[in-house]
């Protein structure tokens, strides 16, 4: 049942390239997923995105649920219709978020409570409910709900949030299957749109509302302990999903150690299916979890660096607002296609940058993800190639800073 | 001399449709020039405003002069090269900006002194400053350096204003004359650019090093005397310049009394050149202005409402905030062709606005500049075929609010 929606193509070590199908189009993998937290990638417009090769974007249920509300965009059709995104997205559940609201959450059997970062309403999340959320959203990969475990936590502490995020995860399953079918564009026809397909000039329409269902993945835990990650791998696999993540990494940990939990835990997923390390990385890191076998990474560091004024370049990382860039009229990466590094200086970018102005944060984040989307084009064709090792070890020489950033609440 | 870059096309009671021949192209007109105070339209890519049909921008000196410096952008090639456009480019002189310091300016015959609103760094611009950081600058059109005279003003506080003005232009036009060919663009072999124009995919080189120069407009002042308004007229013609801008409206006087200094001020400037009336104004106000025979407006209503949520539409203005259009699956304006009624719908766009999205501002700017061109394209044909009278009670139908709106300083 699982290999009808990914082909692997391609091996090259533990490396693999292939062919993830969903409802809304193909994505080559493994892929990085740019963060469209609030139903947009902040300051590019989806023309860019498919202009970039963007095939699959990541948005978080959790911001969506409270704004503008899961019930308003299944109303409007769904995500893809709402945000006018004919490509693949994949929702998360919203367990990272609601954990990184720490002392405005409480966690029982039943679910969280927790307190908006808006305005301290209070509302309630559960399995069932985060389901039924992205059920709504229409996502075309759709996460459980989980409880990410805090870092650091002791052996105990993580034993039982990863028992709970098991249990958790047979009730998705479970309320997953009684909803088939009830994604918003799988009952396309019986709404009336005013905004009709049609209307947009995407030109890339890939609407089936044929066979196509939404893809339910679940999520690893464990803390930072091999055997937990083992057996919460084993548990998950038992219950049996489409596709597996690997969640509560990139918390606040050493990098060699979320290495470490990632390879103790690959060993115990299914081959054949496919594999999300979430919330990474910079440009090396993505890399190097393609090589250990990664399908699919996701991250808001390209974007969030870019509205900082970090860019990444073939060079490495540049800090645009460098004095030393104010009479630099090169192109920011001389190596990078991208339409900013085709048009613009590099001191045209720190004016904008340094005057405060909108188009830094437009221009900057299309190049970022110009950038990441390019970089993991150069991991597919060295799968593909069999250059995968060579690939890596230049990467590795422009190494660049590592942490890992996902979407926080606020 | 003059006639070799304006040409009246075609005529509809005072109005005039026709082009204006710039070094960098060529200018349908009346035409609506979006600013771009710090050489960008705020949040709107230059491959975006090329769609739009943009034809010349507007820059602000007094912006660009204290940041990045006008001397950064002429060595780094000038304005268009700067900001990668290559179209046409009109820079105002810093009059009207440092006039809106009032308490951190001093005015002298020699020029004026005045604190950045930056960082209350003491400056000064004169005619010969202001025209040098224009030719420094590059745009093919610049203003002369005018004295704005407040509002209100006393018959004797304006006529010395206008007599300052008309001094100043003198100095301004000498200057000019004796840094002809000066603009960085007639220098352009003589320098080295890492950024060529052959890497910018504009596919619209109109860049011309031959026989082109800067033009220098004269500015007509008199406050709200209209026989002040007329000798202004007179003694600037006088001087002679290449077009006449109407400046010192749109300072916080009633409509009507604007649309009285500008009838009083018309029958006084040369029928064959051009009009540039700065600082409006509404899409119904720029409509009668060019009924009038005004040729050239600029004002940041259209970008500045953008940013505000404030959307010009065929059915009116409308606030994206309101919570009507929280599940309103229709487009912007049913009756626009831009990119942004196209694809997203008004519901989309509330929820970005209301999340304070940086994509707001880019989509809600990129669709009232389109309706303020198309609003310009529109008059320019009904001049043509002889309509203007029927499309003009058609837009006073919709009538929007009036004000007029220009860049501050700050």
């Amino acid at each position: 049942m699982f290999n009808n929606f990914f082909q692997i193509e391609a091996r090259c070590g533990a490396a693999r390239a292939g062919r993830l199908c969903t409802a809304h189009g193909e994505v080559a993998t493994p892929v990085f997923m740019p963060v469209g937290t609030l139903a947009t990638v902040k300051g590019v417009p989806q023309e860019t995105l498919e202009e970039l090769g963007v095939e699959i974007l990541l948005a978080n249920t959790y911001h969506l649920f409270l704004r503008p509300g899961t019930e308003t965009i299944r109303k409007l059709g769904g995500l893809h219709r709402f945000m006018s995104w004919e490509r693949a997205l994949l929702t998360d559940s919203g367990g990272y978020q609601v954990f990184s609201l720490s002392d405005l959450r409480k966690v029982r059997e039943e679910g969280v409570e927790f307190r908006s970062h808006l305005d301290g309403a209070l509302h309630f999340l559960s399995p069932e409910i985060a389901t039924a959320a992205q059920i709504a959203l229409g996502a075309d990969i759709i996460m459980a709900f989980d409880e990410c475990t805090e870092y650091p936590a002791g052996r105990e502490q993580a034993r039982q949030s990863m028992e709970m995020t098991a249990r958790w995860a047979t009730r998705c399953k479970k309320y997953f299957e009684e909803h088939t079918g009830e994604a918003p564009w799988k009952r396309v026809s019986s709404f009336e749109f005013q905004v009709s397909s049609s209307r947009s000039d995407t030109g890339n329409s890939k609407l089936e509302t044929g066979n196509s269902s939404q893809l339910l993945f679940g999520i690893i835990q464990g803390g930072m302990h091999a055997d937990l990650r083992r057996e919460s791998a084993e548990r998950t696999v038992e219950i049996g999903f489409t596709g597996y993540a690997i969640g509560g990494l990139s918390v606040g940990e050493p990098r060699t150690l979320t290495r470490e939990m990632v390879e103790a835990t690959l060993p115990h997923l299914p081959p054949d299916q496919p594999r999300y390390l979430m919330g990474v990385g910079t440009p090396d890191e993505i890399v190097e979890y393609a090589a250990l076998g990664i399908d699919m990474m996701d991250c808001v560091l390209p974007t969030r660096a870019a509205r900082h004024g970090l860019l990444y370049t073939s060079e490495g990382k540049l800090a645009i607002k460098n004095a030393r860039y104010a009479d630099d009229a090169g192109p920011l990466d001389p190596r990078c296609g991208c339409r900013v590094c085709a048009r613009y200086s590099r001191a045209y970018l720190r004016h904008l940058y340094s005057s405060n102005e909108t188009l830094a944060a437009v221009l900057n984040t299309a190049h970022n993800l110009a950038f990441y989307l390019d970089t993991m084009r150069r991991v597919r064709q060295a799968i593909d190639l069999g250059h995968l090792a060579a690939f890596l070890s230049e990467v590795r020489s422009h190494s660049l800073n590592s942490s890992a950033h996902r979407e926080d609440p606020a």
